[in-house]
This record gives structure tokens, C-alpha cells and sequence, in this order.
């Protein structure tokens, strides 16, 4: 459904793949990883969402004709070409051959572990890594938002209805699909609805009462045409008499052997207005009627009007949803950990940086999550090129002093599992909604404190051991290089 | 290049089109306006842009096969059709045939001001709300945002490379084109390269230095490859041993008739570190090579390094430009303000509130743009089906005690213009770059305070006096007959 094209990538990915083409080195075998660094809202977990849309990229990796003559067109700084033409019919003849292993859609994630590892020729794992950036980033953000808003409802239904303030058309619709699998009931994009297979749901706006002379005749209609979906938005004018003019209509659609299947507020103060017309709707029978609510509300709002015990059904989120609005992004990056000749042994490679937080992790990793009974206890990242036994010595990445030993005997799983081998899709992707399942079933695993939006439990992940020394080896020879010139 | 599907739009307005329908009022002719309520980034402007989008997108507004399935497929609460037969097959017989004029991409335009004016059948114009929001409020968004990095930069070139931080694929694709006719000079995204004649630009990331063993081969074999393209990411180890390696390298490309075009910075004090790199290339003979930086750029940091006098030539702005991060959403909406049967005087229509900022507008609006010599002095919304001569009496329509006169003396131009006639394109779009040069010219003919970043000079936009009375008398209508219910 997107423009899938092998172009959606920096520039200098392909500058960089004619430089490894012209030195002959665009074959080295590397080992890419994609992490990101901090959780995002301040939150405690993540949930890794967008693989599926990556799969679906990676199996039409290919250039076509007209990118080739776009390529062509690019000159340098001299007025001159910039590719050798050469190159440009090798770009033809690519073919995606990387092996990719990825934790799946719907995991509870922390920083640091890889999401997607990627291992292949220097020259494919370099062009695929901007879009690959682009749609985890972007929906483990939209599904880590909708798990904390589904959680801060409390079980009640979320719909998502942001398509009109999203980030472009997919900005909504992979959006509409994160959200879904973050744990929303539905969705107002119909898109989304028809290609993920995602509840519709929608009633109406305040454009519909205000094309008839009176509230009480819109309802009316309203209710003629879809006496099975009659939810009423009472706020046009007066947000209780309004309320009270749905109970009116309410009463005809119980004589056609209907009901009043809910009212909706989308202004004011909703804890008030909620209650009140609670009141009213019992009052005059209605107490199967659900009440609605919207107007710029995410996790913290939801929070607090329960809190003030707000009645409340049914909760919309749109803006602060759709685009993550205290957040709109997150940090995730990709880095080469490891490159070697095929057949020879790997050459590790690490960034330094004045910040530790942004010195990156070598090796091919994989990440061990060892569970004691019912709980998750923690995560270990490792080099799955190097021996490890069932046990392991964990260190904090940012605090070296804080280590901890995990017995052999605790049971654990990995979490990358592979997704393609030299290129061929070996994974049977679950289906959007046994992720969203996934999602619920994987919090009820982790200490509940990881949910808290403040100063949430730090679920510990840590590097193992002999990982860790390398790491700082090849940190120190660096250092020390340049200390010396 | 999108999924252009009709069905982009939220589920209530399918809803609300079919209570139309089975009430007989489809056909009503409307007029419905999009706007905004507020500047985004608290400032003192906004570039108008998306509407190329909206118009191809409404060049392909119809309902395919398997859409209609999709909408057959639909259940009620009560698990029955939501929709009736008859109103599918009328669906797929459906035209666009509304006549639309908007204010042209690349304007400067203020809140409240309709940028886009919608006239047609209910039905058509509210099928069209969603994905009209989507492309304005954000292409808007985010041409303003770069209107203003630019504005910071004065006159440097900025580059947009925000690809792998955007939300989606074409919250990338359509932010890059926003971001260039907001003023940026490039962009790295290859695929919005290609689709809209934006220059594609970038040479290297760290990866390319950390898959050789040292960084002065990492430079001379990239400098093999691509001489006339060398701009050296040069902190992956130690920014300024990184500007003496890529002096050395520099040295090699003068040998060769090429020339060190650039380094770039991307982490640390960039200040301290651009002038100290300035002064490294100075006295190795560099002057002409560029300083480029790059790391969580903003108009506020850009505008601070200036202060500072960092050596600073190119500017590279991703995350914070590409989600328009410190606000990631327009509060654009799209209201009815007439209605009528065809052939018969407009009704017109207005939303109360209890926030004053959230009344909506009556009329058929049009906006006049007075000018005094040089300089623009106000914008006036005026109802375009009522009488109105060459002057006016304005209103300031949040404090109605503000009102000026405007002499009939004064020139003035319309912002609005028409795009489509009976569903027919009637507008010859400008190019890209056209549009791009029109922001430039536009900020020149306003006060210049309205580019300040801090407390900008709010440029007068009223609503001229008989619509603001008109607007007032249905106010009071609707408040008066509430307050006898």
C-alpha cells in the first residue's frame, strides 16, 4: 500500500554503497543492529511494533528502471556524474539477500536490545537502514502510547480517531494499525479498517446537527437512518440538554425495538458533564446507555478523570495519539557491530562518544530473557557468535559496578528469532490480532510497576559479561589511539 | 504515489452520508471551511501548503469495487448491514462535482483564515473533511517549521534529513516537500528526490568510517570513490583529530584537481567545536571547505549558535524539523457555515461554544489582504455572498471593542482562488520551486516582527462588520432559544 520504493533511503546510503562498490569492499559480510536509548513518555516498557511492514518492504528490495535513471541524473560537486554507470547496472541486478532476525511485533522491549539485527553485504545492510528506521520507530512509539492510554482506561474501549491531525497518510494509517496493536478497540480511519482488518466505528460530528434547524430533529433523523448505531454527540449546543434530547429520541428508538446506544461528549469539563449526565440518563432509564468522551485526552487525562470518578464508557483519542504528542519520536538507531571477509572471523566494531549513553554495543546479539516462576527478572544482551552457557554474569551498559548473576537454572527464551535467510522470508508472520493479544498477555508477565507513568519500576537489562569486556577493550583501544597521535 | 483511496476518512462521515441519503437531504448544497485556530510554534506566522495533494487526491475521489464490499460487510450493534444496497450502488455511481477555491501553497496566512472552501452537495463535502485535514494541517505545519529554521539560519543552506525519525512514510515524503517549500535547500529522502524535483544530498554516516580500521583510510578511500562529493563526518572517534584527517585526505583531492568540499560535526559543543574546526582549516589552507553541522537542530538552536558566532555553513535538521517536534499537530478543523436547498437563499450556520476561540464563522467566506505601499496591513474574512465595497470596518473577532476602518482607498488582493468547478480542476498548479521562491517573496511584504520567535507581532486579521453582526445574531439565536428549553 505505500510507495514501496528501494529510494525511501538517505542519500548517502547510496553514496556510501558506491564507496564500498569503487573500494571493492561492498561484499564485506556486517552486522547491523536497530535499538533505541531511552523509553519513550518517561515510561517503563515498549512495545516493538512496524516488523510486519518492514517484511513486506524487504520483499520488493529491488531498483527500478526509473530510479536507475534518476541515479544517473545526480551530479557532484564538479557539474559531473556521480555514479559510474557500472555501478548503476550492478544497483539492477541487486537482490536482498541479507538474513534478518527480529523480536516480533507486540514484545515488551527496553533500551538497548536490538529489535532487528540484519547481517549481509556492507552495501544491502547500509541502503535498507533509513526505512527500517522509519517504521519501527515510528510504531513502536504509536504502539507503546496506545498500550499506556489502554491501560490508564482500565479495560474500557479506546478508539482511535486521529486520521485528521496525523503525520501524513501513513502517519495514520501504520498508526491506526500500532495503535490497534498497543491495545485500542478501533479506529475511525476506514483505510485502516479495510486493509488491517481493524473495528470500524464512527456515528457522527457536529456538522450533522448543525445541517438540520434543531438538535432534536437531527437526532431524529439520525436515528430513522441507523437505528443500529446510534451514539449522539450532545455538545453541539448545550452539552446536558443535549443529553436530554437523546433520551427523547432514545424513547422513539425503543418503540422501533432499538435503543440508545450511547451518547457522546467532546468538550467541557468531562468529569462534570460525565456525571451529570450519568444522572440524567438513569434517571429517565437509560442506564444501558454509554457515555462517550473526547477532546484532547491521552494516558495522564484518562488517569485523572478516573481518578475523579468520572462515568465514563468509551474513551476517543486522536492528536495526542496519533502523533505521540509529548513524544512525537523515537530515537532508535542503527549500527554496525561487526564486519569480516566471508569465512574469515569477525572483526567487532564499536562508536565511542563523550556520552555513554550513545557508545554503542559490538557483537552479533541476541537477548536472553530469564523468567523466575511467574516474572519476568531480566534481560540479558549477548554475543550469540561467542560461547554462553545457561547462566550469565549481567552488567549495567551504564554503571559497570552494578553486575548480577543469573543462575543456570532459570528458565529463559530468546528473543530474536530469524525472519529471513539470504533473503527469503522464513517467518510466518502472527496475525494483527494475536499481537494485540501478545501485547496484553506479555505485560501480565513483568512486575506491574513497569506500567506506572511516574517514575515507573526500571525493569533491569543488562549486557553480559564477556560482552562487556569487549566492548570496553575495544573502547579503550580506540581512546588510546587517539590519545596518541 | 499514496494509497489515494476515498476511503482515507473517518468512519461517522460514511455514517452521517448515509443518514443524509435515507433522509433525502444529500443533495443540500453546502459550504464548509477549513481553518486554524492557532499558530503553530507560537509564532507570528504560517506557510500554507498541501493543497497539491488535496487536489490530486480529489482527482481520483471515487469508490471502487472492493471499497463497496468493505462498507457491505459492515454490521450495526443489532449485527444487521449498516448500510442499505440502494446506498452503496449510489455510492459507486458517486463524482466529485463540488467547487473548491483555497488560499495557494506558499501563502503566509493567519488563524482563522479559510484556507480551503468547500461548496457542494452535503454529502461530497463532508466525505472529503478527513483527508483534507490530514494533507493541509500537516504539510502546514511543517513548511512553517521551516520556514523558521531558515529564518535562523539566515540565508545558510538547511538540509532536511529526517527520513528515519518521520512518522511513516509519507510523514517523510510530504514533509520533505513541505520542509523545501518552507525553505530548506535539500533533502536526504532519494524517493522525495525523485517524485518532486527537490535536490538530494549526503555523503557519509559513521558506519562508512567504522568499517575501515582507521578514519584517514576511511576518508582517502571515499575520496577514491567520490572526489566530488567530500564532505567528511568527522566525529566518529574525535571531532577535531577527524578535521586533521580530513585535511590530509583534503591534501590527496587538491592533488587530484578536486578539493575538500566539507566536514561535518555531529555531536558535542558545536560552537566551540565549528570554530575550532574553522580555525584548523584556516591555517591548513581550507578555507574553502564548509562546515557542516548536524545533532537536534532547531530555529531556537540555530538561532543561539548564530548568536555565538559558531563557523557554521550548512545546517542539517532532521528529528525536530521532519515531526515538527515541539508541536506535531495543526489544530486545523473543517466546519459548515451555510447551508441551503439549491436555488434558494443560504442559511447560515455557526458552532457555539463556551470558548470564544472555538465559535465558528458563518458565511461564504473569502479573505481580502489589504496593502499600504510596501507592506501588508491586514487581512479581513468577509462573507463573499453578501455585498461588500472597497473598504470595510473591521473586528478583532476575539474582542469585538477592537475595530478599524479601512479606506476604499487602499489596494488590496483575495487569497482565496479557485481549484475545482463542479468537480473539474480549473487551478494551474506553480511547481515546487515557484512555490518555494513565493514564501520568500510573501515574508518580505509583511512587518518584519512577524518572524520573531519570541512575542511576534500578531498581524491584524479581522472579520469584517456585517458578518461579524451576522455571526453575533446567530449566536444569541441559538444561546436565547437554550435558555428557554
Amino acid at each position: 500500500m505505500y510507495p514501496a520504493s528501494i529510494l525511501l533511503t538517505d542519500f548517502y546510503q547510496l553514496t556510501m554503497a558506491y564507496g564500498y562498490w569503487k573500494n571493492g569492499i561492498d561484499h564485506k559480510e556486517s552486522v547491523f543492529h536497530m535499538f533505541f536509548r531511552t523509553t519513550p513518555f518517561e515510561g517503563g516498557f515498549s512495545v516493538a511494533c512496524g516488523l510486519e511492514n518492514v517484511i513486506e518492504f524487504l520483499e520488493n528490495f529491488r531498483f527500478e528502471q526509473s530510479d536507475i535513471e534518476y541515479l544517473a541524473s545526480l551530479t557532484g560537486n564538479d557539474g559531473k556524474a556521480l555514479f559510474h554507470s557500472d555501478f548503476l547496472i550492478f544497483l539492477k541486478t541487486f537482490k536482498f539477500q541479507c538474513d534478518v532476525d527480529a523480536i516480533p511485533e507486540g514484545t515488551i522491549v527496553f533500551p538497548y536490545e536490538p529489535l532487528v539485527r540484519v547481517q549481509g553485504t556492507l552495501i544491502q545492510c547500509q541502503i535498507l537502514e533509513t526505512v527500517l528506521l522509519n517504521m519501527i520507530n515510528f510504531q513502536t512509539l504509536i504502539a507503546t502510547k496506545a498500550a499506556r492510554i489502554s491501560l490508564a482506561a482500565k479495560g474500557d474501549p479506546v478508539m482511535e480517531f486521529g486520521l485528521r491531525r496525523a503525520q501524513g497518510i501513513d502517519g495514520a494509517l501504520t498508526a491506526s494499525r500500532a495503535a490497534y496493536i498497543g491495545g485500542c478497540t478501533g479506529t475511525s480511519n476506514v483505510l485502516a479498517g479495510k486493509m488491517y482488518g481493524i473495528p470500524v466505528q464512527g456515528t457522527m460530528a457536529h456538522s450533522w446537527v448543525m445541517s438540520f434547524d434543531k438538535e432534536n430533529e437531527a437526532f431524529d433523523a439520525y436515528a430513522k437512518a441507523l437505528p443500529n448505531n446510534s451514539v449522539f454527540i450532545v455538545d453541539t449546543y448545550s452539552s446536558l440538554e443535549g443529553v436530554k434530547n437523546a433520551i427523547e429520541t432514545g424513547r422513539q428508538l425503543r418503540k422501533q425495538g432499538y435503543d440508545l446506544a450511547g451518547i457522546r461528549l467532546d468538550s467541557g469539563d468531562l468529569a462534570y458533564l460525565s456525571i451529570e449526565a450519568r444522572k440524567i440518563l438513569d434517571e429517565n432509564d437509560f442506564q444501558n446507555t454509554k457515555i462517550v468522551v473526547s477532546n484532547e485526552l491521552d494516558e495522564i487525562i484518562i488517569a485523572s478523570l478516573k481518578q475523579q470518578n468520572a462515568q465514563i464508557d468509551t474513551w476517543g483519542v486522536g492528536t495526542k495519539l496519533i502523533t505521540a504528542y509529548d513524544q512525537p519520536a523515537l530515537d532508535g538507531v542503527y549500527k554496525l557491530a561487526a564486519i569480516r571477509e566471508p569465512g574469515e572471523p569477525w572483526v567487532y566494531k564499536v562508536k565511542v562518544s563523550e556520552q555513554a549513553i550513545k557508545v554503542t554495543t559490538p557483537g552479533v546479539q541476541q537477548v536472553r530473557r530469564y523468567r523466575d516462576g511467574k516474572e519476568n527478572i531480566a534481560d540479558v544482551i549477548y554475543n550469540s557468535a561467542a560461547e554462553m552457557g545457561k547462566g550469565c554474569t549481567m552488567i549495567d551498559p551504564l554503571n559497570m559496578t552494578r553486575q548480577r548473576e543469573i543462575s543456570g537454572e532459570m528458565e529463559y527464551k530468546n528473543l530474536l528469532v530469524p525472519i529471513f535467510r539470504n533473503g527469503k522470508k522464513v517467518y510466518s508472520s502472527p496475525t494483527i490480532h494475536q499481537i494485540r493479544e501478545n501485547v496484553k498477555n506479555e505485560l501480565n508477565q513483568f512486575h506491574p510497576g513497569i506500567e506506572r507513568f511516574i517514575n515507573p519500576h526500571q525493569y533491569p537489562v543488562g549486557i553480559e559479561k564477556s560482552l562487556f569486556e569487549l566492548k570496553t577493550k575495544l573502547i579503550l583501544q580506540i581512546r588510546e589511539s587517539y590519545r596518541h597521535e
